[in-house]
């Protein structure tokens, strides 16, 4: 049933895949990346595939952000690109039309945002939006009409009025923000007047051969996970029941609407989807984070929604649909939820996914989530370390038809994937590891060697081609000072000091414990939870301001903090460690050198790590200035020590350019404007 | 003497006057933008002009962060649109070489950046670099020297080796940081071993026609300001004395070398420059955010420097050079050391400047910093209110020949850059309103008219083709909560409540204060400093993680945090404030809900600004429906509350659109990728 086309308004999905519009650090500042990306998702089976926000108007500007844009004609031939391959694969392209209001800073145009009220900058920034007057609404909708009729030029098949996120429409409708005295402000039936004209003038501009879908928010209001705070959500849903040709439904919690698999599990907007479908005749789609068809399935039988929403699944697996189609369930390269796709965005680049190593790399570097170019001759490839990088590297040299030797020193596949998946809440990384087992297990060119840790000899007798040390890095029991690895205990401290490999090892000190947080992203907190539910009493330090200040950009970072706190784990932050003695830790306050004192009797430190690139020295040793029978290289951790989506694409990349190493690495397409010489002309 | 020219190797700069390196925002991705910019300062008489930090390779690419580029042969034509037009103008044009090292995070290219050792990330990403072999030091050097080719090729006349900032080379340097054990670490001679094959390297590249410039720093390690921590900078230097055509010389704090005014006065590396010059032969250039013609010949003839280095002053303006030529020292457009400039690049979005509304616009708005398009026809105009969008506004109409009335309600003009800059600190903001109200009291077609508050009636009579209201804003009484407005305070409490506005109005509290920043930028933090030094115990509080958080994008949130803590002011983040009675304040911790409460007197809130557009709507109120007798427009804060650079800007952009008013906002130049079609053959 996943399969069967789906009416919407006047065009038709030939199945239920529905990718929804998703931000990817591409937008007008990179279309051909950006077509190239969507294109394959349509390849990949989806029958919709949307672009992401798509600013009607310069005041509406997200830089450095890149959203898309159709601010003028000239924008068209950019969306036109997207919109051809993704017809050529049968798929409908769809568009959001965005207006940002408070949310938006215009950075770039220097334009003042407009906004139901004066409101201060929602992304905070120190300026405030213009309260829009009626004028202001009515030029408003131009702008509106405008860009719909450029998306219908530009070939879209389905045209978003945009009224959630916490943009401008959405603003209109909330209670709160909405405080205006006009016919726009005040009662339902006033609140909801701009987006009914919204709808209405936009099905007028393009509904003739265009379907026109509204992105709404189910519930009110950020309450507890899973009670929707419904408020007046309901009957304003009824208002509008019939006038758009497809409800495109999220929740008011972004945090939980595209949680981190460490905080949210697939399906988790069904509590609050539950009335949607039942005052509405349109078909209706929402998102879950769904990769399992059963899930998928049970969600269109129940009734919960008409099309399978996927922003992220798509981005881990581009070819979800076809697999599923044709029963390659296993070949699923499910979305692990970690959201380092969102932090491409967040930072101002390209989208990356820790699953896909192709994501982003489809038209820079004709990489394809699918398809290897064949070896260009024989080789033998020995690839030592079985962890994200290792096992990347030889699934992808496998698909392309090499002899691939893996040795793992340890029992298991996956390295730090393995260990990492046995911390609370990170069970759904072991899907990194999970996906290359079972590819590698099915390529009879692919010969696994487990506990097998290699010396420099082993390497040489193996006689292969080319070997990639891939042994990944241990965490280090010092801190980083910004300039220096300093160790801050003392000989009594020392003994009572662990890292996270420890804790992984199963290595638990008890009693009051110390955890200390240089790394700034996942692990410290992650630990400090593992700790916290082993009975220690725990204290999170961090020198950052910010618990996991780099989980703002995968939108977790006030989960961790708001979690850590419930879990009932003292924080300190903005406090550098300074020493250690086994009963007591002294930090300094980072802006005033002031001290802190902590009673503690053990400190774990999860601060920097170690390359594990001593049998990649050995053999450079070994050569001792002659050249190696083999060619050499350094993988993922190994090399430097970075994310689990760096290890990964490490992999692919060695795996993809094995056959020009040597020659100079950056032999990449790059997107960048046209110099015109006599720049008065332009 | 300061327009003597200068040798530097084998060119030759026609004066003093030398336009350091300096971010931009613009970069490669903005190459029209970028050289549009830079000409103007070629024009304005800078007799070295240079681009910002310019990559040598992928593996250093700073994203956001747009630094400039020389990856490959297809880059030079970029830089050439560039040097092309700084030569038009007789001045020199230089390139920084730039490799980023742990400092660089390599988003948008994915590469493993390399520096001296496995560094954790420098500029906070959980990611370290690959320790580079000796390997890689070669292949280093020469993507160094093709670079240099490529800069020569491109028309540069002063390459730069960039031996500061800590980026890779100066890592190399830095006895803490280069700890390796070969014949690149350890002694003083291994670790400028680099620098110096660098420099011959260079200068056997491209010394024949190239000048070879050193960035280099004056002290080892960030010290008290003033008070320079030597090391073994002065013995490092006399090793590589000669060996460069050129030393740029800056300090190892940032954020003294490019202070803000609040913090950091003219002139403030001098106690650092005053070895330098005795070492070495060759020319010296240094900064000081130098703008008195009196202090660069002072630095001049006491040997501190041979070259007036300026980033920021030649951003406020760049005609500085060509005004002291002239003896027009009045005209000159002071810096005011706010670091808006800074933000842009922080940000990943165009420069722009307080100061000079038109930095950022020369290519894509066509503004010139000096020359406005004379009017179109004749017109009389009415500005009302003398803030800084109504200076700018009647500044920049005047020199383009309207008769303007500029009506003031107060005694002083300046609004809120008069009373901003008596708050501790802010002095130099008043150089927004001295260098306006100086160029206004020149034109004959301006008047203005002091204490003159107007009614709608008055601006009906006064028979005007075109009224701008910018009568700015007022700090509010409430506190934003994401959605609405709230009143925090019982009626005990609203007695005890101040704004911004009471402080600057002279309105202390005494007694224990709290001052609630939900601003975010410089306005909490200066009025906290107010009242501690009006002998207030005070508490500051701010519900983000950080103190004047957006400072961190101007380079000052740490000196803040830092110096408040040092006047002894108490210091509470990531609390909302709740409730406040006039004896105690109730906040609660923004992520786990967890009360506290302060006891306090008084409470100034540092919230929002309600826009003062109560004349504006009583004139369109009068008009009730009828066209005006004149174009009517709100500008800067009364439309928008925003930065002071915002509001200039708005004044700035009305006095330069004003012929074309009603038009559509956006007929401006936009860069951006030429669409392929076929986008698989690029």
């Amino acid at each position: 049933m996943l399969f069967e086309p789906v009416s919407i308004g006047p065009v038709t999905a030939k199945n239920r895949f529905y990718e929804v519009p998703h931000c990817t650090g591409m937008g007008w500042l990179r279309p051909h990346t950006l077509a190239a990306m969507r294109a394959v998702k349509a390849e990949g089976g989806w029958g919709v595939v949307c672009t992401e926000y798509t600013s009607i108007h310069p005041s509406s500007d997200d830089l450095p952000h890149p959203s898309a844009a159709l601010w003028d004609d000239s924008d068209i031939q950019a969306h036109r690109l997207m919109t051809d391959m993704v017809h050529e694969h049968g798929a409908l392209a769809g568009v959001e039309l965005w207006y940002g209001g408070a949310r938006s800073a215009n950075l770039h145009s220097r334009m003042s945002p407009m906004d139901v009220d004066s409101f201060p900058n929602l992304a905070g920034h120190p300026f405030q939006t213009r309260a829009m007057d009626k004028d202001d609404i009515r030029t408003f909708r131009q702008w509106h009409r405008r860009a719909a009729l450029r998306a219908k030029e530009a070939g879209f098949d389905i045209v978003y009025v945009y009224a959630t996120h916490g943009y401008l429409v959405s603003n209109f409708l909330n209670p709160r923000m909405n405080t205006r005295s006009d016919e726009y402000g005040g009662s339902l039936a006033n609140r909801t007047r701009l987006l009914r004209e919204l709808i209405d003038e936009t099905k007028d501009a393009i509904g003739d051969r265009c379907a026109v879908a509204v992105r709404f928010s189910a519930d009110e209001e950020i309450g507890v996970d899973g009670q929707p705070v419904l408020g007046e959500r309901r009957e304003m849903l009824a208002m509008l029941a019939d006038l758009p040709d497809l409800w495109d439904i999220n929740i008011a919690d972004y945090s939980l609407e595209m949680g981190v698999s460490r905080f949210v599990k697939e399906a988790a907007l069904e509590p609050y989807m539950k009335w949607v479908r039942t005052v509405t005749t349109k078909p209706v789609v929402t998102v879950g984070r769904f990769t399992s068809p059963d899930t998928m399935v049970q969600q269109v039988r129940s009734g919960i929604t008409d099309l399978i929403g996927a922003a992220r699944p798509s981005i881990a697996d581009p070819f979800l649909p076809r697999k599923i189609e044709e029963g390659r369930l296993s070949a699923i390269r499910e979305c692990i939820g970690c959201n380092v796709c969102y932090s491409g965005d967040s930072l101002g680049v390209p989208i990356r996914c820790t699953q896909n190593p192709t994501m982003g790399e489809e038209w820079r570097r004709n990489w394809h989530p699918e398809i290897l170019p064949p070896k260009r001759r024989d080789a033998r490839i020995l690839v030592v370390g079985a962890g994200p990088a290792g096992l990347e590297a030889a699934r992808a040299l496998g698909a392309r038809g090499y002899e691939v030797l893996l040795a793992e020193a340890d029992r298991d596949l996956g390295g730090r994937v393995t260990r990492e998946a046995e911390l609370p809440g990170m069970r759904e990384y072991i899907r990194v590891r999970d996906y290359r087992e079972q590819q590698l297990r099915e390529m009879a060119n692919v010969s696994i060697f487990m506990e097998s840790r290699m010396s420099a000899e082993d390497v040489f007798s193996v006689g292969a081609d080319h070997v990639a040390i891939a042994t990944g890095a241990t965490w280090r029991r010092d801190c980083f000072d910004g300039e220096r690895y300093l160790s801050v205990t003392s000989d009594s401290g020392s003994a009572r000091v662990f890292t996270p490999d420890d804790i992984m090892d199963g290595k638990l000190p008890s009693g009051p414990t110390i955890v200390f947080d240089g790394d700034g992203y996942y692990m410290g907190g992650v630990i400090a939870e593992r700790l916290r539910i082993a009975g220690s009493h725990v204290i999170y330090c961090t020198p950052s301001d910010s618990v996991s200040h780099w989980a703002g950009n995968t939108s977790e970072r006030r989960r961790v903090r708001s979690h850590l706190a419930r879990l009932g784990i003292q924080i300190v932050t903005a406090h550098k460690l300074v020493a250690f003695d086994g009963r007591e830790a002294e930090l300094d306050c980072v802006y005033s050198g002031e001290k802190m004192r902590l009673s503690a009797l053990n400190l774990v430190i999860v601060s920097a790590r170690t390359p594990n690139d001593g049998l990649y020295g050995e053999i450079k040793e070994a050569a001792s200035g002659q050249a190696l029978p083999f060619s050499l290289t350094r993988i993922g951790d190994c090399e430097a020590p970075s994310l689990i989506a760096g290890a990964v694409y490490a992999g692919h990349r060695f795996a993809q350019e094995l056959d020009s190493l040597g020659e100079s690495g950056h032999h990449i397409r790059h997107e960048r404007v046209d110099v015109v010489t006599d720049i008065k002309k332009v």
